[in-house]
């Protein structure tokens, strides 16, 4: 297929730079990076996510909800399969009376006739107002977005997790449930425990940590599956404190909040990850009694045998809220996108 | 996976006594099992389907009915192949303004992640207020309702057909529309006819029309093929009135309903039904002039060669209403157990 | 399968005396063909889009064009791959305020329990008001429009594009994107490029050019695959000039339109499509020079190289807008057979 000229050297340029071209009117326009959100940002997507779960408390503020956007209208292109995500966001359009496509599948689109990428969402792009991207393509997002901004519709592109690296509101989804259950995020102590080296959640929500005040992370990992030295370098370099541990049991009484993760076998060359004892790294009902009063228990999902189901019952346990909490601030970030706040 | 504890118990108590489990404030909650259909229960629905129908006949009123449950989400998790009734949930949804979210395809879907089915529906439960359920595994939308009850977000469940045995909103619309196109369903004589051993909607109809009086039942049908006697003891424990007879003709003139199903083939283990004259059993053009003039012909659909397509002019043919009365009567249910009649 | 009587006769039948019978008080019920597009209903559809596009600047306006539809139903049943088609009607719909089921894998349909075509889409009929289709099998739109007018309930059918022939609404958008680019079709030069001999594209709107006056058309093509001669007939009885040539690049600066398609190279019989020199039929940006200052490129899309992106940014490039304004023009179309006109 063709390339678009001058695609290239943007895609080589350094991520931060690229930042203001995803912006408009110094908000964010195309979230592309998680790094794009900001602290500020963020606690106005925080604040504005609590006040749309308040008016939807009541059917009369369900209703007026569904009138905030209830002129636009998105697309689900998710190419990759995704169930909780897909359903956060479209659930999310639902609240605010945004109309939805799906496009999942694409065997059932015009692509198989050789079309190249960048025709198919300017395409897209010609009947919608905001398109949700999900992509196994790395930097299919990033691309998406450059491509709108060269034509004259360019409405904004929310990466809903592209390639291996970039998940930008599962992170912000993650920040927001530490925010709502513990009031805060600075001064917080957070456990990150599992497959650190291959899980993009963690990454992600380890570097937007950063912008918090007092914050120290323990990073419990098998030894083959720590954290990558990027992200230790990122945090020395902004002033975080962290730990490196294979000894899990030993950082649950002193953390704040315990986030599991499974191991990411998809992304084993050989079977390598099933020579591993990951059972070291599950949170067991027994553990539950080491565990602060106020601390809580984290998990992105899909859950194997990370956490015991008889904690999910506990108090503690908010990895249901936080897949519910997903749905309440991607809700926020788009009527954000969509200059839509009440 | 993981079992949660508690299931193993509850699966294996008798039927009846799980019946208030499904129930909240004396009305049903979840719809797992057709024999929760009281006459009582039933006869609420048809009042309130009718009015929903009357209601839709003009734009003022269909405008009114998007009102009511406006507010609410729904999800249609259908992953076992069917059309008709995800078409009839999924419209009855539209005509009362409920937003809707599908999942048809289990490979799209996290689930290939190796997540456990208890949390794949509690996670769906996450973004919605009502799930219809629909999937091969016998069970699976007890089990659904039951994680659903030990969660915190106990939202409803309805069964849209769960494995081979139960579809309770099949045996409502069944029930709906012989009440509504006779006028009532005490005293009516019911010819069930065909495959009457596999076919779950025959087995479930036959059960609940033991809650209507003076009601009587032939069923015709290849010897083999013949109503299995768990039924017929049901039937005769409640004083139900009725007869076996491989000779179809025989039965039409004295039927005020003609219920015809189709050979359950895809249950063959060796094609042995290819063995069986099923001709007979086949409602032909000829056999109008012997059926009363205000009998019914019913089918639950897809037809294949039961009812001749010369009969499907005839006034007496109710099949296409059938359908329709389907969508109707679920838009009911739904209003039901989302606490919203009008 | 059955074959219902009188199908075989009503097809046989030449087409325009078919015409009456998808026609309703004087005017289109089912869009079967493009040759049912009279000049007459067809600038009635442009007035009512460019009505449409005016009221949709406005959220005011969006959403008094979503009450105008607000209690009907539509069905898009797309059982061919198709992704630009199903968008346009799909938001066209949202922009109506008609809620819509979807079908777009027979795999999790009942047709595979082995159902004939005609009682699948009398089945979709009971549950909606208007069945948008899409089917690989020839003539599928104009048998489901035969068997919805026997029944008792007659929706309207439009044709999405059936079999290799009819694609009646994306001749629509042709017609409306030179109209709404060059204020009038009358008195303009059109220039058809590529592979016109199996572009049903083309064939629908050489002949529904013949509607206005003064019109000329350039054939562009490979000798292999030139227009066949039944169009040329047809535009020699109706007195439309039109010239044939191999020599793209000498009919550039005398159009207004310039009408590039791709090579319909899965109607290969043996790869023999590959062995031709189709550059010759492609606009580069070198052309951009020898094209009038007020004509317009078009393209129905999927592109492959038939035009350079170096094209897309110049003002005459009107494909994108040409895939906008089939959204726009497909709503006119259903608010004229649904019969709500604002």
């Amino acid at each position: 297929m063709q390339i678009f000229k001058g695609w290239k050297e943007f895609k080589a340029k350094p991520q931060a730079e690229k930042f203001q071209y995803f912006s408009h009117d110094k908000t964010i326009h195309h979230l592309i990076y998680a790094q794009q959100l900001t602290r500020e940002f963020t606690g106005e997507l925080f604040a504005l996510a609590d006040k749309i779960r308040d008016m939807a408390k009541t059917k009369k503020g369900m209703d007026s909800l569904q009138t905030l956007a209830s002129d636009k209208r998105a697309m689900l292109f998710f190419v990759q399969p995704s169930t909780r995500t897909f359903l956060s966001f479209l659930n999310a359009c639902h609240i605010l009376g945004i109309k939805t496509s799906e496009i999942r599948d694409t065997s059932t689109s015009s692509e198989i006739k050789g079309e190249s990428s960048e025709d198919t969402i300017r395409t897209f792009s010609s009947y919608v107002d905001l398109i949700i991207v999900r992509h196994a393509e790395e930097g299919f997002a990033e691309k998406s977005a450059w491509v709108l901004n060269q034509s004259g519709r360019p409405i904004p592109i929310i990466n809903g997790g592209s390639g291996k690296d970039e998940h930008p509101t599962q992170a912000l989804l993650d920040l927001y449930t530490i925010n709502r259950s513990l009031g805060k995020i600075d001064s917080k102590k957070i456990a990150m425990v599992g497959d650190l080296k291959r899980g993009r959640t963690i990454r992600s929500l380890s570097q937007l940590l950063a912008n918090y005040k007092g914050v120290e992370i323990f990073f419990a990992a098998p030894e083959q599956y720590q954290m990558k030295d990027d992200i230790l370098e990122y945090l020395k370099k902004r002033g975080v404190p962290f730990s490196l541990t294979s000894d899990f049991e030993s950082v649950i009484p002193k953390s704040d909040v315990i986030y599991c993760t499974r191991i990411q076998d998809e992304y084993d060359e050989n079977g390598e990850s099933k020579k591993i004892d990951y059972a070291k790294f599950h949170f067991e009902e027994r553990h539950l009694a080491h565990l602060k009063k106020d601390a809580i228990i984290m998990h992105p999902f899909p859950r194997r045998l990370e956490i015991a189901t008889a904690v999910d019952n506990d108090s503690r346990a908010k990895y249901w809220e936080q897949a519910r909490n997903g749905m309440w601030i991607r809700a926020a970030l788009m009527l954000k996108v969509l200059g839509r706040e009440p």
